[in-house]
């Protein structure tokens, strides 16, 4: 017997959108996309057609269950939606605006999740009718094939709200990472963008090729990471003792490198430097050919991670055969 | 018909020193560890053995290849050594010392790489007879398993030895790094270094626990690093128009995040909210068991990468048949 699943509706059709929409039509999930663009259409059928081999290769999920839909108006909403994940573009004015008209529209208790990745939580919910129910779920990009969802409560979100999305997320198969406070860019952009500085950096002083710098994530890096994070790898290097010794052996190095990491700002010449540097690598500068390798490559990793063995900061993905 | 490849000597008979002989023996370099403590021997031969089946899954070299040897006097390094790989401890008198007595017993034209991550080349090179010679040549740790080499020359060295040493390692397999100019922690170890601060300052802040922050690494950024590195994923971000649309768009705010970004200190209360962070995680606790995750994990993510469409960015680990 098919378990009836909770509707959904997204609120946005962009590419984040129609992302979210596949991800929660693929668990089951009758979902609808609310956008007034009639081009959305379109778009939440592409986007659902291009996720069905990803997810079909992730081998969870049902990819049998009906596609999402699109609905250009609010009064079109399904019955009884449990479940609202936002992911307008990234004003203020206008997620409070749309967000005034979505609860007029879904049952007193839906909760209503913001795809925002800069906007503050408390911003957002502070002209909601119930703003206890309103928390952030951010994404990683592609919401249908990375497993991570970061939520965070504003000022006055419930526990229960977090609680509910927490357990909606884990649903469908999401690892659900739980901020315990608001911070700008959560968890995921704030490391990605603090790499990414030295990177940019290096590249605008000269240091090596851009080719060499990224290079030194994926080739060097980025493997390792897969299994231990930041702090593992260092609590490892400690040996027995740990973070502990660690600490006392290396702690000063570690000090002077953090102490000379560079602080580059995006002007003109490092721009410029960023630009050729992409354009002069061989592997870089077709961008299709990349993002096709790229979503050829992400998937397998994730299904390598999520192995019977594969406990300990490995990634889980595979949801339960009953769902489908 | 076996070729005969040219003897390898390793300065130094710790960790580092016995992965390095363990990578340079399964390509078929004939190689020697020289250190005096004579328990450097049972090192060479475990690190060689746990090496073996890691080396086995990746596919390449010659797993018969004749193990690497202990001496623990340097008028036993075998006549004709091309290539001497220091890795002793990262002390500059201790190094210039050793180095000085190598000069004398290998060939004037060897090259001689320091593994040091911390030390500068010009330095290291300065008390040489013939300083030309010395590059900075710096693994990834194990260097048996871990593809990147980055390579750096000092004031004095020559670009002949530069050449060298890049066609030496790219000869075993390895990915090179060349950098142009000295840079403490050179490119990986700075990388690593900057994306430590930040999960560093969000755990001492409180933002998440420890095990989330490392989440937000090993589920959502690791397996997408591995194509794409730090600069690539925001030339994607970018579609057809690439970074100079990214930066148009999103320059501002990424700017806003670099500003926001902490800059913690390793004192005594962070220290401890890292170290009881580790310990309250259910993944990260097990010191032994993740450092077993990641010896069978990394391999198998390698080889993924190194696939026959593994172009851009991916890993191409496995060495030519005719080593063997």
């Amino acid at each position: 017997m098919v378990e009836t699943k909770a509707p959904v509706l997204i609120v946005g059709g962009g590419t984040i959108g129609c992302g979210w929409a596949a991800a929660f039509a693929v668990a089951g999930h009758p979902t609808q996309v609310f956008d007034p663009a009639p081009e959305t259409a379109a778009r939440v059928d592409l986007v659902w057609r291009k996720a069905l081999p990803v997810l079909e290769r992730l081998g969870g999920g049902c990819t049998e269950a009906p596609p999402p839909s699109h609905i250009a108006r609010l009064d079109r909403v399904e019955r009884g939606v449990a479940f609202v994940q936002e992911a307008l573009p990234e004003r203020l004015e206008l997620k409070r605006d749309v967000l005034a008209e979505v609860e007029r529209y879904v049952p007193v208790d839906a909760v209503i999740a913001s795809s925002t990745s800069g906007l503050s939580p408390s911003d957002i919910q502070d002209t909601l009718v119930h703003p206890e129910r309103l928390v952030i779920g951010h994404p990683c990009n592609p919401p249908y094939l990375m497993p991570v969802v970061e939520i965070c409560a504003g000022a006055k979100t419930g526990t229960l709200a977090m609680d509910r999305a927490d357990a909606f997320y884990s649903g469908i198969g999401k690892t659900v990472l739980r901020l315990r406070r608001e911070m700008p860019g959560h968890l995921v952009n704030r490391l990605q963008a603090a790499l990414w500085r030295e990177a940019v950096h290096l590249a605008a002083e000269g240091v090596a090729s851009v080719d060499d710098i990224e290079k030194a994530v994926t080739k060097g890096l980025a493997a390792r990471w897969c299994v231990t994070g930041p702090t593992a790898i260092f609590h490892l290097a400690g040996g027995d003792a740990g973070l502990a010794k660690f600490f006392d052996d290396l702690g000063p190095e570690v000090e002077k490198w953090w102490a000379s990491l560079g602080a580059p700002r995006l002007d003109a010449k490092t721009r410029a430097a960023l630009i050729d540097g992409v354009a002069q690598s061989p592997d870089l500068a077709d961008a299709e050919a990349l993002a096709s390798l790229r979503d050829a490559r992400v998937p397998d990793i994730l299904n390598l991670l999520s192995g019977p063995e594969g406990r300990n900061g490995s990634i889980s993905y595979k949801r339960e055969e009953e769902t489908c």
